[in-house]
C-alpha cells in the first residue's frame, strides 16, 4: 500500500521552480468549484487583468494557458506560423533551440541567428537576417534565456521587426515579475511566461499575451491550427467572449487560485518594487559569490538579476556539490543544460527565493562544500 | 488592489471536476519541490504504478500528462497517427466529434461512425467500417461519453480493432476509477483520462497508458510529431529513462502532490470496491430521481452510473433552475452540450462526489426547484 507523500522542506534556489509563499499554498488547497461557476469566471477576469498589469499590456487578450511554459511557447507558435512562413528565430541558448523546434513542427521555414550561449542576441546580426529576408514574417526571440542567464535587449529587437512589418514572438519564462517587461512599450506580439519562476506559483500554468495584429493574423489564417488544445480560436470561447462562456477544456482550478494569490501578492508589493528587490538581492548574492572566488558566466551588462550562473571552480566535481547541498542543505541549485552540463551552476533568485535568508542560506551551503 | 478569492463551497455533481476531498486539498499545500529533486522522481514512480492499478495494465509507459484531459486526447493522436493514415472515429456524442478534429488535425484520413447521442458506440457499424477499410490503422472511441451518459462496450470494439490489425485509442476520461476500465483485458494500444472526473483530484492533469505496440509505432514514425509538448519521443526521457531523467518541460509539482493522494485514497478503498460504490450510489440517486417523474437519457444497459443524464422536464427554464440550484444550493450539476444543450441535466456522482450525502443534498434542492 503506498504512503501519503510527505515531501521534503527545500530551500529553491535553481532555474525554477522557485519557493512558493505559504499564502500560494493555502490558496492551492480552498475548495474546489466547476471551470463554469460564476465565481469562477470573476476570478478569471482578475487574473487576466493583474496579468495585464505584470507583463505591462492592455491586450485583452491576456491569459494563463492551463500547461506549462513549453505549451505557452506552443501556443504562440502554431497560431502564427503557417506552412512556408518564414521566422527569423535567435538562438542564444536552449530556449531558442526549442523555439526553433517549434518552428520546424509547424512547416515554417527558420532562419536562424545564432548567438554565443551566455551572450544575448546581437541585433546587428538580426538586422542583416532580416536584410537577406525581408519576406520575414515572424522575429522569435527570448528575452532571459533561462538555460545561461542572460538578458537579450527586447526593445531594440522589438524594434528591428516592426521596421520590417514582421511580428515578434517573445519569451519571457524566466523575466516576468523580475526584471522589466514591457509588451506594448516594446511592442511585442505574442509573449508567452510560466508560473513557477518569478511569479512563485507551482508550475503548470503559462501566462500568454496577444497583440490586436497578432488576433487579425490568427483570424486570417490559410489553414487551421494544428493542436487543437492550443488553438487560440477556440481558447478565446472560454478566456474572452464577452457574453456566455464556451467550453473548451477543463480548467485547473486550484493550481488558477494559486496563481492569483501569487499576482494579488505582486500587486500588493508592486511591480517595480519586486523588479528592484530582484536587484538588490542579485547585488547581495554576487558580492558573496565573488568574495569566494565564483566567476559569472554572463558580462555584467546583459546579466538577469534572478538568475546567476557561475563557472563551476576547476576540479571540482558539481554534480557531488549539488547533491550535497540537496542532501545536506535542503537546498536547491540548477545545472548547466545542453553544451553549459557539467560547466556551469545557475542560481536561481526569483519571486519568493529572491530574500535575504535564502542567500545568507546558499552562501553558507556553498562555502561548506567548497571549502 | 486585488484581494485574495475564496471561493464558495460547492457540491460538485457536475460532469466533473467532482468534489476533491480534503486529504487531497491538503496534498496540494504541501512545499514545492524542484521536478528532477530524488525525491520528486520517487513520487512520479508511485504516480506511474498506482495509475497501472487504476488502468488495470502492466504498461510501462503509464503516466500524466501536465495538462488537462483535452491535451491527453492530442497526445495520443498526435503520436499514433500520421498523415494519410486511415482512422475510425466513433462518434456518439461531443468528445467522438473531439477526436474526428484531432484526426483531421494531424493529417490522418478519419472515416466516421456515427451513433445517436446517448447510444453507445454500434460495434455492428464499426465492423461494417473495418469491411470497408482493411487498411484503416486506428480505431478510436469514446469508452464513457461524458456529453451524453452513454458507456459503450469497449472490450467488442477493441476486439474488432485487433481482429483487423488495428490500434485502438480509447477516452475513459469519465470512467476511469469509478466503472471497470481493463486495459489489458481489452487490448488497448493508447488510453486518456482526466484527473478530475473519478479520481477527485483537481482538474489539469491526464493520466495516459501506451502500450509497446503503440510505443513501437511511435518509434518507427516516418515524420516528427507535430507537437514539441506532446512529442512522446521526449517526454520518455523524463518519465521514463531508467537512468538520468532528461529534463523536458517542468512538472506541475503541486498538482502532482494531490494526484499522487487521490491516488492513494483509490489504493485504500479498493479499485472494485471504488466501483461497486459508483454503482450503489447510482441506484440510490436513480430511484430518487426516477420518484421525481424524471426520465434518464440513456437506456439502462449502456447508462453510466457516474454520470446521470435526465431529460429536462417540459415548461422548465433549465438554466434558471441550475441558477437557482448554485445560487440557493451550492450545488452544481451539469447542461447538456452540443445538440443537447437546453434538452438534458448531467448528474454527476463522480469520486468523492458518489456519496449518500450529495445524493439527499442533489433531490432535496431539486425537488425545492421542480416542486
Amino acid at each position: 500500500m503506498t504512503v501519503p507523500f510527505i515531501p521534503p522542506r527545500r530551500t529553491l534556489m535553481g532555474p525554477g521552480p522557485s519557493d512558493v509563499p505559504q499564502r500560494v499554498l493555502d490558496a492551492m488547497a480552498r475548495p474546489t468549484i466547476g471551470h463554469l461557476d460564476p465565481a469562477f469566471v470573476e476570478l478569471m477576469e482578475q487574473i487576466k487583468s493583474m496579468l495585464r498589469m505584470a507583463f505591462r499590456t492592455e491586450n485583452s487578450l491576456t491569459f494563463p494557458v492551463s500547461a506549462p511554459g513549453s505549451a505557452g511557447m506552443e501556443m504562440c507558435f502554431v497560431n502564427l506560423v503557417e506552412p512556408g512562413d518564414k521566422v527569423i528565430v535567435c538562438r542564444n541558448g536552449v530556449f531558442g533551440g526549442r523555439m526553433l523546434e517549434n518552428v520546424k513542427r509547424t512547416g515554417g521555414v527558420p532562419v536562424i541567428v545564432d548567438d554565443a550561449w551566455g551572450a544575448p542576441v546581437d541585433p546587428n546580426k538580426v538586422r542583416e537576417a532580416f536584410a537577406a529576408n525581408p519576406d520575414a514574417k515572424v522575429l522569435a526571440f527570448v528575452h532571459a534565456e533561462t538555460s545561461t542567464g542572460a538578458q537579450s535587449d527586447a526593445a531594440t529587437l522589438a524594434k528591428i521587426a516592426q521596421e520590417h512589418g514582421a511580428l515578434t514572438i517573445m519569451d519571457c519564462v524566466t523575466s516576468l515579475g523580475g526584471t522589466p517587461v514591457r509588451l506594448d512599450g516594446w511592442g511585442i506580439d505574442a509573449a508567452y511566461s510560466g508560473s513557477q519562476k518569478c511569479l512563485s506559483c507551482t508550475p503548470g500554468l503559462s501566462p500568454v499575451s496577444f497583440s490586436q495584429r497578432a488576433i487579425d493574423t490568427i483570424q486570417s489564417r490559410r489553414t487551421p491550427v494544428q493542436s487543437w488544445f492550443l488553438d487560440l480560436n477556440l481558447v478565446l470561447g472560454y478566456w474572452q467572449s464577452a457574453g456566455k462562456r464556451t467550453y473548451h477544456h477543463t480548467a485547473p482550478i486550484n493550481p488558477m487560485y494559486g496563481l492569483h494569490e501569487a499576482l494579488v501578492m505582486l500587486e500588493e508589493e508592486g511591480l517595480e518594487n519586486a523588479w528592484a528587490r530582484h536587484r538588490a538581492m542579485h547585488e547581495t548574492l554576487k558580492a558573496g559569490l565573488e568574495d569566494m572566488g565564483l566567476r559569472y558566466v554572463v558580462d555584467e551588462a546583459a546579466r538577469l538579476p534572478q538568475l546567476n550562473s557561475i563557472h563551476v571552480p576547476a576540479g571540482v566535481d558539481e554534480a557531488a556539490v549539488r547533491a550535497r547541498l540537496l542532501n545536506e542543505f535542503n537546498l536547491e541549485i540548477g545545472a548547466g543544460l545542453g553544451d553549459m552540463s557539467g560547466k556551469i551552476w545557475r542560481i536561481g533568485l526569483m519571486g519568493h527565493s529572491a530574500r535575504q535568508e535564502n542567500i545568507d542560506a546558499c552562501l553558507h551551503a556553498l562555502r561548506a562544500c567548497l571549502g
